[in-house]
This record gives structure tokens, sequence and C-alpha cells, in this order.
């Protein structure tokens, strides 16, 4: 018998941050979490025990790349995406949606669902609910999220509204296309609505009407200003049960995910700290900055003097600035690794600094030493 | 009071191989050794702590890149190439003449030194003996290497004795610029003369005359063919003093190193691991393959069942195959590992192996392993 998958919500802290934890087959996340992106079954020049000694405890891989290229197939006869990459923790994958509505024109869409052309060889394919949840099961996904529409933005609020319900029942699709036999893992609902609040309270009620393991927000982080943002998310995640988790798709900049914690977030992911390592751009408690900056060309300083990963350790920023410059691996990889370390520290100090009703304090020191003020430290530790 | 450099020649099996350690400021090398190349101050996309784990025990870097970016001014400031990069170990760098000839059109060459255009931005550049060990001794190398010419093949006799002659002359000025103080490094000389035996009898007894601390061969592996090298490898180590290191430049394939270790050669280098490696092949006890071949898409199997690198513990050519496919960092990383692996665990094997008398036989388990025959282990241990 395999235990169900459960979230508990261990503390709330004075500004509304909270603290959960949630269970799933391949083991336990302590949250607020940021998930590392995996797109093809490796999360871009790293190995899965530098993941692990950085403290990821989950990752992401991307449904519509797997799909096509080697195809859930393989990866299924290969053991599925945990043994096929060596990673023996908690998995979520997307529904491949989100790829497929970015590929425009090349995509036509039905209350069936999405029929598309591959970007790698132009063939013809086909995505619904049905066959998300399948490619989902067969790469052995512990988080499977549901097929949905994510509207760009702008759209009318009455493209905003057909699309949501479109999507509400395509998430009672992929429940009744999941395996039968209890397996632990866990269904995800997808909020949307773009930025009108009515239509996100209608798409929440909706989802909440179904139920779900675990909710998301998508629609958010898709080239609305960074105000409308924060106005979303000042209501969005209190429309969601405060008994499950909540997650914000493919966010973001380390200031967004200290906002959207404060506002009741759980679940991030985003390419940003593996995307921006391999152009250059390093994320520290004193803000960012791109290494190829001609000051850094004599710097023998660590890329963040109060990061403990192996790439401040052990590399100065002048070794990092040359590796950049001449195009080589290691630089990808060292700094990557660096800005994942980042990511997952600064989430772990927001764990602890919710556990002790410490949030406000954090967010105050986190935004100063962003700012460049002070030691550059997050001083908010009441040992 | 820094010890000087020093070789010990340990043992000589009944073909003429040869046991030997020399000892560096950075410590202690077991011969016979392969170097991997770290050319711009990294061994493309490994780290030095897993250069260490597959048992690197000294690695190379190439003055010509590191003269023309970032300059060796840079990297004295930044603690040489050791602290720059992360390396405690012994640290070998050629004189940059060989990259410098390889330049063709863009290069003068005087008894002086040589003129050339840099590949990176055009500007006018100058080396001469002088120059390379200044840049050498910059750099922090523990073996430092004469700047010599490395002749095209083929060329006219005429042409190879003159050129021998004056890198004899350049060896003579390299030893003059050294840094006078003790400092525990090597200076090698470099035996040319092409393929031609009465020319490389000149080429090691001039240099033999001066006196070095270890003595190379040039002018190998430079397009002639195998039969060929192998012809000047039955005469030419033998022509250098036995109780002090051989290094035979630029080589090569398994196949290579295990005739020229019978030859009675101590020490290798070759880009072959690592960029053939990106390139998808992948050496094995059985042979080499490319991993892009179709019958890896579905194969759970390791590169090499009988290797206990990473790569091979962790990973299955369908999954090494597909990071290759998507040109995923992580391939280039797990597939340059795997082969740096098999060459030092080549060199460990044909060190036991002559430790024991017994390279004869393991060089028939290795040529009867390649050619796919057996187990694919090597079957010649007598323990």
């Amino acid at each position: 018998m395999v235990a169900p998958f459960r979230f508990e919500h261990l503390h709330t802290d004075p500004t509304g941050a909270r603290r959960g934890r949630f269970h799933t087959p391949h083991g336990s996340v302590e949250t607020p979490i940021f998930m590392p992106v995996g797109t093809a079954a490796t999360v871009k020049a790293m190995t899965t025990g530098e993941l692990t000694t950085i403290g990821a405890q989950i990752i992401l891989a991307n449904t519509y790349h797997l799909f096509l290229r080697p195809g859930h197939g393989l990866i299924k006869k290969m053991g599925g995406v945990h043994r096929f990459m060596n990673w023996d923790g908690p998995l979520l994958t997307d529904s491949g949606g989100y790829q497929v509505f970015s590929l425009g024109d090349l995509r036509t869409l039905s209350e069936e669902g999405a029929a598309f052309r591959s970007n790698i060889d132009g063939s013809k394919q086909f995505l619904s609910p049905e066959i998300a949840i399948e490619i989902q099961e067969a790469l052995g996904a512990d988080i499977i999220m549901q097929l949905d529409e994510c509207p760009p933005h702008p759209a009318t609020r009455e493209y905003l509204a057909r699309s949501l319900e479109m999507s509400l029942r395509w998430g009672k699709r992929c429940k009744e296309a999941r395996h039968k036999e209890p397996d632990g893992k866990a269904l995800f609902g997808i909020m949307q609505g773009g930025m009108d609040e009515s239509l996100r309270r209608l798409s929440a009620a909706g989802l909440v009407d179904e139920g779900y393991d675990g909710y998301a927000m998508g629609g958010l982080s898709v080239g609305e200003p960074k105000e409308m943002m924060a106005e979303v998310l000042s209501y969005a995640p209190n429309l969601l049960p405060a008994d499950k988790p909540r997650y914000l798709m493919g966010v973001g900049r380390p200031e967004d995910l200290v906002m959207a914690v404060q506002a009741g977030v759980d679940m991030f992911d985003c390419v940003m700290p593996t995307r921006n390592a391999r152009n250059g751009q390093l994320f520290t408690r004193r803000g960012a900055f791109n290494i190829k900056r001609h000051e850094n060309r004599e710097s023998d300083q660590p890329v963040d003097p109060h990061c403990g990963c192996d790439t401040c350790r052990h590399y100065s920023r002048a070794y990092l600035r040359h590796l950049f410059i001449n195009k080589e691996i290691l630089g990808h990889r060292l700094m990557t690794q660096h800005n994942l370390a980042f990511y997952l520290d600064l989430m772990n100090n927001m764990r602890q600094a919710i556990q002790k009703d410490q949030f406000g304090p954090f967010q105050r020191s986190f935004y100063q030493a962003q700012a460049g003020e002070g030691s550059g430290a997050w001083g908010w530790r009441q040992d």
C-alpha cells in the first residue's frame, strides 16, 4: 500500500508566509521550496549529486521536451525519469501545455486538445488532457500537472473567461484519466484568469470544487508589469485551500520569490538561475551582476562571500570571468551551481525565518542587502 | 630550501617498459603517466576535484592560450595557474611553440624567436626562448618545456637538420633564462629530427650534452603514418638517459600509449580523450565507439562495464546518447569523465603490470580486448 500524497501546513508567520511539508513516493519536501528545472531530464550543466549537495529537494522536468525527444515510451522503458537521469528525489512534471501554446502559429487549439508541429522535426503531434496524463505517468512524476491553456498577456476578458472554463474541463478530464490504483502521486490543478480578480475567483472556485492534491497559479510572469503580478499575488493564493500546497509556476527573480512567499505561496520553479548563469549573470545577497564586467577581471573575490557553495569556496571572479570569456563548460557549471545554491539557500533562509516568526525582519534584511546596503548578509537571525 | 626535481627509475619489465616516479614542488607522480590537457587553465568540462577522483596525478596547461588570454601577468597576480584553477597537484606547461608554429602564415620565424599574430584579436606578439621561460615561470609550472620548433611532416632532411640545431640553441637559451634560485622545478629539453634516425641521434646527443631534468620527444603524431611513429619509437626513447623521465608529446590513442610504454616512454599528454568525448566518441576496453550510434538508443548498459567511473556506475548509454543529441553540457561532462578515467586507468594498469613483470601479458590482453575478443577485461593480473 502506497502512502497517499500529503501536505502538512506547519506554521504561518505574522506576515502570512507559510511553512509546510509534503510527502511523495520519493521523499518529503520542506516548503516553501524552489524547484530547479531539468527540462530534458537534466538540470543543465549539473549532476544530480551536485543538486543534492546544494540542497535541492525536488526537481522539475518538461513533458513537452521529453515527449518529443527521446519520447516517454523510451524513458518508461529505461525505468522512468528517475532512473534515466539518476535522481531519486521527488519529481514534478509540467503538462507540456505551456510550451505547446508558446509555439504560436505552429499549434491549433480545440476542446479536444492542442494539435501542433514539433519544433525539432516539424512532425504533427497532438496533446490532450488524457495524453498529458499518460506521458507524465510514463515519465514517473511524483507530482503531475493538469493540462491547461496559459493565455498570453494581454488578453481580453472574454478570451480569458472562455479559456479558464476550458482549462477547468481539461482538469476534470485529467483527473478522470489518472491511473486508478493508488500510487501516492499528486495531481495539481492550475488556476488561470489573467490579471482579473473575478476570473481568478471563478477559476479557483472551479478547481476547489473539483478537488486536487495541490493548486498552481498559472498565467503570471508572462510579460505583465511587476506591479500587476504583485497585485494578483495579493489575493490569488488565499483563494486556494490552506491545507494544500500552492505553486506559482515559472517565477521568478529572487525578490519575486520573497514577495510571493509572503503572499502564501509554497512552491516555485524558474529557469532563471540556470539560464542566466549560462549568460554570465550571477545572483548574490548584494544583488545580481554579470561576470563579464571589467571590474571582475582581476578580482580574487568569490561571487558571494556569504555563500558556502563550491564555486564561492574555491574560485575567484577573475577565474570565472576567464572561463566565461573562453566559453568553457566549467564556467557554465560553476556559475549554474552558484545561482542554484543561492536560490536554494534563499528558500532555506525563508523557511527558517517563517518558523521563527521572523519573516518580516528577513524581508527587510533581504531588500537592504539586495540594494547593496549593509554587510550583504541576511542579518535577520535571532538565534 | 626546496628539494630539487628528481626522477627515480624504479623498475624495467622484460619488455623494456619502465616504472618510475618523479618529485615536484606540488607532489610526486608515478610513471608511466597520462596528463590530462587543461588548455586554458581548465581541463574542459571537469573540476579539479573530479580529476583527483579519477586518479589524475599531473595536468598540462597551454602557454600559448594563457599568454594571449587572460595573460600570464594576470595569472601570476592571481597566484599562478594552481590557485587560479584550484589545482594543487603537479603542473606541466608547454612552451607555446607548437601552437605558434601551427599558425602557418600568421607567424615568422627567426633565430631570435617567432613573431606571430594572435588568433584571438590579430594583435602582434612575439615568443622567444626567454619569453617562453618568463611566461611559464609566471604561470607557476612545475615542469617547464623549452621552446623548440616542431617541423611539419613531411619536411626535407635539410630543413629538419637546420631546425633541430636551432631548437638546441633555443634550449640552451631557455636554460640560461631560467630562474637562478633553486625552485625545485624542472626544465625539459625536446628532441626533434622528424622520422630520420640520424637526426634524432644528433638531437638527443645535443640535448644530453646540455643536460636537462627530463627529455621530451616532439615531432611525432604530426600526420605521419602509424608505422612511422612506431619505427621512431623503436629507437628514439633509448637515445635518452635512462635516469631521466621521457615524455612523448601529444600522443595519442590508447594503443599508441601501450606501444610507447613498451618502448620506454614515461609521460604522455593528448587532447584525444577530452576532445573526442565532446564529439561523442567513447573509449572502452573493447574499443572505441560513438554514442550517437542507433544501437545505443535503448541501451541500459554502461559505456564500459569494467570501468568504475561515476559515468559508468550511474548512467546508461541511452541517457548519454539523449544528452549528446540534445547538446546538453552534462553529456560533455559525463563522457569526458569516462574517457579520462579510461586513460588514467589504462596507465594505472600498465604501471601495475610493469611492476609485476607482466607487461607482455597485459599487452596481449589489451589488444585482444580492443579487438572485441574475450570478456573485455584486461585479464593479465597474476595476483
